[in-house]
């Protein structure tokens, strides 16, 4: 087992990355405080992995709360099935939640802790590639509004991330690559030795071996925790995290939550910033079609969906998060390997990215 | 105008009061920072105060959301409709959000502020004695849920409260009653002087005595904003300000939101408190005597409602906030001017004065 530690003063705390840490008794024991556990997650982690968790906590005859498994269901509706069954079940403000799941259950879950009795204790435990490697990490949570995706949430920090990279072994393949989407982003954004490494090491990655992934979740949450430690809030360097988050909002809102996944839609998002990083002069030609081809070779789409138009495009990207004062702030790339925020980008080359960059309608 | 100030390091602010404040037309706009602005208030508020308020942030065209008057609305479901509003206005992450009314009110506006886009800047403008004295001050925001009162929200502190004491002048009997109950609260738990100077000058702030007013007001909100200070999210003496508030919120929850107001059920909470007290061996008679009759008074009840039998009192007490690890919690009176918080109170007493304390049904 190796541990990150995630440096935010009096809210710090520690990321758990190895093998079979949900089979060792103490692991989340260990970082509950109060007498009670209410263990939020889905139909598909439960019969998998809720056994496991429940084993190790008997004595605290948690609570549990299985939700329907699908962006479709990160909705204010759903989250408040969590609050009943926590006030249901007398549950008090010392209750530690316990997010079992992949981004939609931590970033609920989540939203529940930071909420329920205005905040008691979590634990996120990510089963995805996705969340393990991104939405677990720094405190994000929320849930979507029809009108735009995570608009209703709170930064809330866990008590502790515990990533089980077993539980990648019952992961789909399409659930793998969407995650490959948010690793492929840190190399993208800020190291480039890390996307040298993922264009040698993808097959291993796509083979699932165990070594390979270890060392890619690892290096992702050491950018994340950097990135977050430096910036919890997200006034300045942490929006870089958002490469391709913009376009790829834009395209879970406009086909309907759960239609494409979040990766698939952040690695389409991701190609169209290299474009249109490409357009103002910043990133070569050839810098493009590198990217582009380790997102095709992790099986992810280098296109937004033909059925959105550019118009529709523009409309959905002006009700993203990273709109400030009526400009649309983009994250694009300055160089393979480093980020920029900017709300100059000119209108022209940003339509000209729309056209070009969608699949055939 | 006078100005209080609520010292929380980065996230301290003014509390200003005096008369006219909504007059003055810089007194909102100093505290806008972006370049928009949602005013929350109610259809009883809206047309007393929201063209006054809108006047002064014309140029910031104003976002007008008014929502059901209430505590019965104060649920996740109008909470939404806060969303919708700023979503479909297209409001960005430097929106602030502008409370106009009373606690419902800023309750809600100030949870839709913490929770949208993550959060968004807010003022609070209350227009309550309540508000004013109490929920206005010290960033406790929420909704209710039909299994208990407050039991969603977040601490979030706005930028800047501002209490213009001549919006009392609209204020119903009732509402101006309910809001001496938090008054009275203040003289209990930390500030016998100022008990004193009630019983002395009750009678004043019944007949709306402008200066009277003034002073208690200002007086309420300098206790409230020493003990939030000192402990912000309520790990400690913070606690102490929830004098009555087990007892009330299970008369609230039982008999439905909005039957009785918010200070109504405080008052006879305190009764009921200050009874316990006294069976502990703390309060004398006489001070319980004092107590109930200054709380008489200001025309407040000091029993609970008949209605509500011991049994399913103590149900609803049981999933109170103040619950930890499946102990009741009770915020007491050790003497008349000093509050405990304590989780060793006999059930055989708590008994007695759920028997005693009570209308005939």
């Amino acid at each position: 087992m190796k541990t990150l530690p995630l440096d935010l003063g009096e809210r710090s705390y520690p990321i758990h990355i190895g093998s079979g840490l949900l089979g060792q008794a103490d692991m989340l024991k260990k970082h509950v405080t109060g007498s009670r556990v209410a263990i939020v997650t889905n139909e598909t982690v439960a019969p998998l992995y809720l056994a496991k968790v429940r084993g190790h906590l008997g004595a605290l005859q948690p609570l549990e709360v299985i939700l329907p498994d699908g962006e479709q269901y990160k909705t204010l509706e759903v989250l408040n099935r969590i609050f009943d069954a926590l006030l249901t079940a007398r549950c008090d403000r010392r209750t530690t939640v316990i997010a079992l799941g992949g981004g939609v259950i931590g970033d609920m879950a989540g939203f529940a802790a930071a909420s329920y009795q205005r905040g008691v204790p979590f634990i996120q435990v990510p089963t995805t590639l996705l969340s393990q490697v991104d939405s677990s990490v720094g405190g994000k949570t929320g849930v979507n509004h029809p009108l735009g995706k995570n608009m209703i949430g709170a930064f809330y920090q866990p008590r502790a991330v515990i990533i089980d990279t077993d539980t990648l072994n019952t992961l789909p393949d399409r659930e793998l690559a969407s995650g490959l989407a948010e690793v492929i982003k840190y190399g993208l954004i800020r190291d480039p030795e890390f996307f040298a490494w993922l264009e040698t090491n993808l097959d291993k990655l796509l083979a699932r071996d165990p070594e390979a992934l270890a060392y890619a979740i690892h290096r992702s949450c050491r950018n994340k925790a950097e990135v977050v430690a430096a910036d919890e809030r997200e006034s300045g360097v942490r929006a870089t995290l958002n490469l391709g988050h913009t376009f790829g909002h834009a395209i879970e809102t406009g086909l309907g939550y759960g239609a494409w996944l979040h990766g698939e839609a952040i690695a389409a998002g991701m190609a169209m910033a290299a474009d249109l990083s490409r357009r103002l002069g910043w990133l070569k030609a050839a810098e493009t079609a590198r990217i582009e081809k380790l997102i095709r070779r992790a099986r992810l789409p280098v296109r937004a969906p033909g059925s959105l138009s550019p118009a529709r495009f523009l409309e959905l990207m002006a009700v993203d998060k990273k709109v400030l004062d009526g400009r649309l702030r983009l994250v694009l790339l300055k160089h393979l390997g480093e980020a920029v925020v900017t709300d100059e980008c000119p209108r022209a080359e940003l339509e000209a990215t729309l056209a070009s960059m969608r699949e055939a309608a």
